[in-house]
């Protein structure tokens, strides 16, 4: 497609300064051909630009000054390109119609303009609204609600009593719904299963990452809000809770009854421990075990600092120990203060 | 469902004091309704029990001193909760009898009264017990004998043969049976595979999460023992042998060879190296990685305590040089042992 | 299938010492029943082969000599004992043919010898070289380019526009091409997607392990290089490269725009962090998060250390404030030296 610079502004925002030119695609600086516009995210960057081939970027006022080339000027370039890219770049669509392989149950029900590819399979009192796109060997369960202009991938499993609203994309290997962890010992400490009936709610506008798992909850739901951004092979447990519009990177595990504020943003490879809450807009560093609650929004870490494996054995034996040389410390400060005669603060 | 409470004694036993009620649901103090029962499994949570509509409790004696319902007395609340939830909340069942998109290939045996839905592909010479429940889009491989009374929910793929027992349920996505990661280099440095046909063994009474991985033994197979249970998006690698009724919470990592004991508790996001033993009733911390065999059973720990980054920059500098701390500390005790005339214990 | 040593010779080097006997399988010491060829891998496990029932064993110069049985001696017995069990243990072949359920949309085109089984679903434009092994239910987008050789199990999906070099092996549940993890906050801090349209090119001879997941590039390609060999359960983020012959076991993640080096060996759990290059043959420990670049090759490591939950407690609790243990000692050395009259080297 080509569009006009005055059109995406119409569109987005911003304002121009230059040529009105007609693009024709979105790439970043060293990538784009002629004909096509750029942007500059971060100012450090900005020394990149000299060699563009690009005929326009999307650029903020304070990187702009001797910048030659047409210019969108906004006060967020990284968000200005999302957009835009997104106009470029369409999600590929499936083929319109509901291909004779699908298989629904009885009661489904299906909005207009449905794209269910092959070997879909739909079960009983479900409903699916419009525009869906439902990508090969999808398959849904009983009285699962899906909003309209949904995405679902192949080898999708939604499994029963599952809620998801509009415009939400679940990339391949998703499963959301499958039994909560909880397992009570008997008086042999062999487990016993406790049923899990809360099912899932997810909001608006979810984006969930391939093979990412999202577990019922036990007597009530799951519940993902709107706008909420779930990176790949992430684990979220029974009964958690994720605030709107936060972010959560891959391999990061949420276990049960924790509750995520909005905004937040949880770095891969995190672990939150269970019934802890986050408070809203805290981030949270890679790797970092959260095993108590957050009150206070700030950023948060806990990754042990890696190095060449002979300093890391010579100095992590000391961890086992770090509570006998608080004591040997202790004991000099007291032998220090009785040679010199000053008062011992810490005996 | 209804049923009276003495009905419940004569299925999980307990005592009944009180008016022999008829019950209608299972659910928690704060969300039951009038008709249903309601359980308590820790003492601190009886001030939630004056603003219950339950009409009858499932309570341990120390905490059914002053409760004015119906109570089942048992010494173990929460495993006798999780029976009686079982028994209002059984899972939905598939619909009976072999789908026509069923497709079985040559030699395979089904038991009597199967519900296997659509497009499940079963492999040559494998045989699936007495009241199957495979719900769709399952793949079973060749020479698979899976018991009597399994659930396979959509999406798993089970891999040549493995053994399952009876009563096992599989969430989605589970992969049983995958190769095991086994790479010889050779003189170039370059990888080159070692068959693994050792194949898997699972007892009965095992539940294994949505998109856990367990891997065929090399020679031998990888072994999961009666009543485990295993939450999602765990690896579990060639030759692992896991002890009965032990748990394994989500994104737990089990390398090569490593044996884990009866009753063991893996915590969410910790890791085995291979090789190692695990013992009996051993308990280990959540993100703990555990890098040598443990003789007694304990509860182990070693994750990374959080803080505000500020703090943990300020601090983590610091593990680099504990071993200088050290040697810093013992020059002292030497100096001050000096000064004051002592012997210096630590020279 | 049996074979002579000296067949084996010709095929894959060796000298014989001893009879030149048939063998009709692999087998360690302790498994190996007569007729059988063993291999001794570690010197260390030599006492084993005194109650071995093998017929022949692979075996290096340095551990061969008073050994009776016919000896294939070779300066690398475990690559070599790989190359025996690939010939004696080939993988499970699909049946020839494209079974009638397989979707092929326009302009597919299939290679010579396909062996394309049950519900496959491939998408518009894409190809599949010659001799393709692919199992159940495995779905493959557009414009999709696999070579010859491969080896899909079920259940695995690829989207649009990924490059799949000869020879490769791809578990159950593996995802090849989901969105890379791209949002941009907008002025009320909600998420705007980035689209991902690099791809993804996969190399040669890569193995890639069940329910691991390969995101898209966002406008250049993730990249894995030949030979590259990956566990289960990983995360290869958008516009990661993983070098030539590299090894990932499982449970890793790798964020974006890492650059992974040749003949590396990332051990099980560790995760690297975004935009960072790590050397040709480095190795990383399990568990150890990389939060730089690595310039020189070495055995790297950072995990804590587990221990009993009571001494953890006691020690842990010091890291969150080794800054001021530092601090103390650094008194104490001012304090000692004013003492004692010598200079305060750490003042």
């Amino acid at each position: 497609m080509e569009i006009k610079l005055s059109e995406l502004i119409n569109k987005f925002g911003g304002s121009l300064v230059g040529k009105d030119l007609i693009v024709s695609g979105v790439a970043p600086t060293n990538l784009a051909s002629q004909g096509q516009i750029t942007f500059l995210t971060e100012s450090k960057y900005k020394k990149d630009l000299c060699n563009t081939l690009a005929s326009a970027i999307i650029i903020a006022e304070k990187d702009a000054e001797d910048v030659t080339i047409s210019k969108i000027i906004t006060d967020n370039p990284y968000w200005y390109f999302s957009k835009v890219s997104q106009l470029f770049n369409p999600r590929r669509l499936v083929k319109l119609g509901i291909k004779p392989t699908v298989i629904c149950d009885d009661d489904v029900q299906i909005g207009d303009s449905p794209a269910i590819a092959d070997y879909v399979v739909i079960g009983k009192n479900s409903k699916v609204g419009k525009n869906s796109q439902i990508h090969p060997h999808v398959v849904i369960g009983e009285n699962v609600a899906i909003g309209d202009n949904i995405t679902i991938y192949p080898n999708v499993t939604i499994y029963d009593n599952v809620t998801i609203g509009d415009n939400c994309v679940l990339h391949s290997g998703v499963v959301v719904g499958s039994d909560g962890f909880g397992n009570a010992p008997d008086n042999k400490k062999q487990w016993s299963r406790i049923p899990q009936i809360g099912g899932v709610v997810i909001g608006n506008c979810v984006e969930i990452g391939a093979n990412t798992t999202i577990d019922c909850g036990t007597f009530t739901p799951t519940i993902i809000h709107d706008g909420v951004v779930i990176d790949n092979l992430v684990q979220i447990a029974h009964n958690v809770e994720i605030g709107a519009y936060s972010g959560v990177a891959a391999c990061v595990g949420i276990a049960g009854s924790a509750k995520i504020g909005k905004h937040c943003q949880l770095a891969g490879g995190c672990g939150i421990t269970g019934h802890v809450e986050i408070a809203d807009y805290t981030v949270i560093g890679g790797a970092t075990g959260i095993s108590k609650s957050i009150t206070k929004p700030d950023l948060y870490m806990g990754a042990y600092p890696f190095s060449a494996y002979k300093d890391y054995a010579k100095n992590a034996v000391h961890l086992k120990n770090l509570h006998g040389m608080h004591l040997r410390i202790k004991e000099l400060e007291h032998k220090t203060a009785h040679i010199t005669g000053e008062n011992d603060d810490n005996a």
